[in-house]
């Protein structure tokens, strides 16, 4: 659709120069007319005569509005009416709008009255745009009415949105039916909504200074999509883009830091329980193969390192420069670093914007961009990143290598992450501390981790999105690539308002974060164990090449458990073909139910497990597996643990592999098989039905998102 | 309300030999009369001249319905016109309808056409009333119209519904805001709308007969609550009451069974294994200290213990017989369990109602009814009865004894019970198998456990409520004392799916099970672990005194996603008062946030966190605390968990004691930390911040639910 852009300019330009924050509903057609936005035809009365003509040509009834640029709010000023639905009914009307528009405020301007052709039938629905300060401009879509907004039945995509994206939209919301046609009526034109809903979206892309704009009502019927009423508001106040290097600059920086040849450690020591003590020793109990250099104003040197008063002493080249100097001494560093073309700062010092001293961060940060040198923190436990054996960090080290790249906004949920990780014997690549997030944020990760062989899944904790819209373009390619998790703390309004007490900054409206996540194809975590247990178990699962979920089960309780999970977690339980019920049949006890869950019964032997698991790995219309096994003395724990994975081995071998996952009901020996399943690719879970299936679900949602399924 | 039963019973009874299987309109206003359920003023005319006088004299607009006993769906038959306006409409309105209704159905016996008073303004509402295969009557409520039916809004309660019931039900929909006036509208009459509900709820209390009805549109409004519309369908097909001891007589039972003095194990073996071995053995090991009878066909001893042929033969009294035996020789031992008067019977074995075999299982049910013996199983793993030191069971024996009594339809959740509870050091009173539920449901165990001294918390897991009405009446008189925890399984339709396969149970709808259980006050636990934490942690926990909960946290992170997790559980986070505020501040860092979360900062030491809980605990306004905890050095798990413990300790000296859960974030020293904490009475958990807040929350919404706050 070609839009005529230089109608729109025309009309904002006179808006703008008019000092008005908001276009008149002729203006506001105009606008929508050279973007394809269909609307009701329409003219201007200046008399009840005029009014009495123009509805008779276009046709009873129509709807009657006042146009002033100084009355927003029509409804409420009494200057609007509807189904006139006579000449004589709209030269009435025509004089009572004037005269509630006086009344309303008596020197508003008024330009006329608008005589609109009035749309009936159909679906009401509205759509809108609206600027989020971190995301940037949204497109919405809801239903009309007072029902909908108790609701808050609205959904909310990046513009510009796509086709897909917008058709997308129509499904968001939980009212979905509505536009399918219910009780005899008829389905909405989905083509024609959607080209709404994209054309607002282009237009609001097109002309930043639209800062909101709503079609309320939208006429949805089987045949259009017609907007009956625009309403824009506009911001001319031009906003500071945010610094932000090219994209080609950070992953060269954040390679250089992450996999550094060289570390300085800033306030080295040889001091035991000082933090400059604990990097060092971590660097080098660690494993770090690189060069350390402690820096220290008078020590010769430190556990074993020749030590410097400055990095300007040091003769080769740095790469990362651990901070661990009180903060008053960090600017200082900090230009020494720059002038040493040092590429990253990891500040762990904290007493910087968390304390409320804005003023030293500022400093840092203007520093850190006058030198082009990338900070971590401050505020931060420093970082981990395991293929170069670095834990650069004052916690103690972490070695159970993996491919699970994890960051924590904050310093608590860091140290959980490191706690659970150790306990679950969790494979990570690296954890990051991101805190006060003066410079380096998720996006500058996602970028180092998109392109890192060493990671297969992102896994972040945050509380904020600084700028949402740079997160959100990154985030939605690398997604496409390998799976992005994020636990976005603040979800609700005590949780935002402990954010922002916490963090200083403002978590937005957790709707718009929801729907943005899903369009950009990231896995929501719902809690922190969500996501501990996501990235532990989303990498080692193959990803599934279809829908069609299969349980298998021993215990005939757990069966019905698994399917609930199914269900709250997306998963689509394949219906059972007639041939392979048979097949699966063979192998169970007559009383045992086929069907889905294949319900083997308890009491069986390993084989039964094995034959049924064979069974769905290799007929290619099942897509994956969820098993369900009950203790038993004829088929213990680790039997059954080593029988699957051998079954699993034996298909691999035939090109076959499927995604898999267990539920283990039994004594504490489940334990140690759920650990053993682990460790050799199925994800298996103790006394839960709801955790396997949960990250299985994940792995589905991230195969959807990234168009794999 | 004094109600008419007499004008109700008569038009049921002319109904009921008419033959006809629901009530016409006109009928359907005298029964709404008779219970003071207001409706609009109406008449029938039988002629277009009855029906302009009719109208004229009610007023205008009026609305015009057929009434004929063989059109139930009246708008399908074009039988319906609304908003008739004058004398001529009222009179053309007449013929149409007529006209139609003869198009609709020839030979339709017609009555005449109903002259309605029409009202109009208010907001929408349906009553009604259902009969559900479980719980028997329940009240309906939700608002009207499609969208409300797409988004399945809508809320039960077991009628008859109490005056706080029904109240409760204008809250218990997602629209509820639209009942408080919305865009200046008016809010509606809540006490009208709520005497509605009762009214509904006693009509068909009073007469199990009429199986729907439905108050389609009521139109409420701030001054009344008038049915525009009733339909009332009746099913005079008497049903069989289901077989039920007198309570008392169940109790009796049940105490012998749990705590019996004398158990026989029928089919006890030497013979390592078998069943009956296993069962021997955890009886004798578990340390029962009462009788063993091993019967078996020919041995003389089994494992130390004189053997008989059959219980017949014992010479004293014996109160739980213990099957082991294949299913066909259980009818015949049962018989004699039954005439040696045996309390119980605990049946093992499986190979009836869950094989299909519907009748062997009948069969054992005639026996146990005829004998007043009550069952246990069949299809279970026994039970075990901590207090006693019975492990009545195959299992492995269980000695970590508590407060906590668990049941579980199935064995395999059976199963992940013992292994749970034996890892997390759970103590249980009691875990029982309830298998097929041929007798002894989860009433009967809720009738002994209300009463037993050991037993603080019940957890059941359950997949069908064959008698859900008696549930409810016994669950709803428990629960006022000792919190009782559900996980109902099969709550999608796929579980119900698997679980109707699985058990032969229809599931029922889900949102009757969900609002049965909040009205009765019952917890619901959403998925296995809730379940199993719950249990674990709700029987510690002292009752909160009131809803003001505070989180105190070393890191800030957690206590974002905390005050979350409190949102998510229905907890009010109080609003810090000033001079509480102040006092806060005096024990924490000058940039650590006071408010609520209290965030001491990280790093600070034990004094810090201690200070500020015997804060919390001392303040008579903080009725619970949440802790964040944060693992540093200055303050080691261990650390934080005793100085917690001594806290508590020091005022619960002075007679103060709160519920205190805790979040612990740090390395793998938290699990024992976490653990300790357990076992002083603080639910803790290590790497998630939900899970100890839901427990908070179930404890809070037993207080609730049983009055107590």
């Amino acid at each position: 659709m070609h839009n005529n852009k230089s109608v729109v300019r025309k009309i904002l330009d006179e808006v703008k120069s008019a000092g008005r924050d908001a276009l008149t509903a002729p203006e506001g057609k105009l606008v929508c007319d050279a973007y394809g936005i269909t609307v009701p035809q329409e003219t201007v009365a200046n008399s009840s005569d005029q009014a009495e003509k123009a509805a008779a040509q276009m046709g009873f009834p129509v709807v009657m509005k006042i146009v002033s640029p100084d009355i927003l709010h029509k409804t409420e000023a009494g200057g609007v009416i509807v189904g006139v639905k006579s000449a004589q009914e709209a030269a009435d009307a025509y004089n009572k709008i004037i005269a509630n528009a006086k009344a309303y405020k008596a020197d508003a301007q008024i330009v006329g009255v608008q005589v609109q052709q009035m749309i009936k039938g159909g679906q009401e629905v509205i759509i809108g745009a609206v600027t989020d300060p971190s995301f940037g401009k949204l497109v919405a879509f809801g239903l009309g009415g007072v029902l909908v907004e108790v609701l808050k039945d609205i959904t909310f995509r990046l513009a510009p949105a796509s086709q897909e994206d917008a058709l997308s939209m129509l499904d968001g919301i939980k009212a979905a039916d509505m536009l399918k046609g219910v009780r005899g009526s008829d389905p909405v034109n989905r083509q024609a909504l959607a080209n709404l809903i994209v054309q607002v979206s282009n237009l609001v892309t097109d002309f930043p200074e639209i800062s909101e704009l709503d079609l309320n009502p939208v006429f949805a019927s089987k045949d259009s999509a017609i907007a009956a009423d625009v309403r824009i508001v506009v911001d001319f106040s031009a906003k500071k883009p945010r610094y932000r290097p090219p994209e080609d600059q950070v992953l060269a920086s954040m390679n250089r830091i992450m996999q550094p040849k060289s570390v300085a450690v800033i306030g080295a020591s040889n001091e035991a329980g000082k933090i400059g003590n604990s990097v060092m020793k971590n660097l080098i109990n660690g494993g770090y193969k690189g060069h350390i250099y402690p820096i220290h104003p008078s020590a010769d040197e430190i556990m074993g390192h020749k030590a410097f008063k400055s990095v300007k002493d040091i003769p080769s080249e740095i790469d990362t420069a651990v901070f661990a100097i009180p903060a008053k001494f960090v600017a200082g560093a900090l230009i020494e670093c720059g002038e040493k073309k040092i590429a990253g700062a990891v500040l762990i010092p904290s007493g910087f914007a968390e304390t409320g001293n804005h003023e030293l961060q500022e400093e840092l940060v203007a520093i850190g961009q006058k030198y082009n040198i990338r900070m971590m923190g401050p505020n931060i436990y420093g970082f981990y990143y395991t293929p170069a054996n670095l834990c650069a960090t004052f916690c103690t080290a972490y070695d159970v290598k993996g491919s699970v790249a994890l960051s924590s906004q904050s310093g608590g949920i860091g140290m959980a992450i490191i706690g659970f990780s150790r306990s679950a014997k969790m494979g990570v690549s690296a954890i990051v501390g991101l805190g006060n997030k003066s410079d380096i944020d998720e996006d500058d990760l996602l970028i180092f981790f998109e392109q890192d062989p060493n990671t297969k899944v992102i896994a972040q904790h945050c509380e904020d999105l600084k700028d949402g819209r740079a997160f959100a373009e990154v985030a939605r390619r690398v997604s496409k690539k390998k799976p992005v998790i994020v636990l976005k703390a603040g979800r609700t309004s005590a949780g935002a308002k402990a954010a922002s007490s916490h963090t200083g900054a403002l978590a937005g409206n957790d709707k718009i974060y929801e729907d943005v996540f899903q369009q950009i194809g990231v896995i929501r975590a719902r809690s922190l164990r969500d996501m501990l247990d996501f990235a532990r178990g989303v990498p080692i699962l193959p990803t599934p090449k279809g829908e069609n979920v299969v349980i298998i089960t021993g215990a005939g309780g757990s069966g019905v458990l698994l399917s609930d999970a199914c269900v709250d977690n997306k998963l689509s339980l394949m219906p059972m073909p007639d041939d392979l019920d048979k097949a699966f049949r063979k192998f169970i006890p007559p009383f045992g139910a086929a069907g889905n869950p294949v319900d083997i019964t308890g009491g069986e032997p390993p084989i039964t497990y094995k034959n049924t698991v064979l069974l769905g790995l290799s007929d290619p219309r099942i897509h994956a597996l969820i098993l369900g096994y009950w203790h038993t003395i004829v088929t213990p724990p680790m039997v059954f643990a080593k029988i699957m994975v051998e079954a699993r081995d034996e298909m691999r071998v035939k090109g076959i592999d499927k995604p898999i996952v267990a539920s283990l009901a039994g004594d504490v020996e489940v334990e140690e098989a759920a650990q053993y399943l682990y460790e050799h690719g199925i994800p298996a879970y103790a006394y839960s039905t709801e955790i396997p299936v949960a990250v299985l679900g994940a792995k589905y949602q991230w195969a959807r998102g990234a168009g794999l399924i």
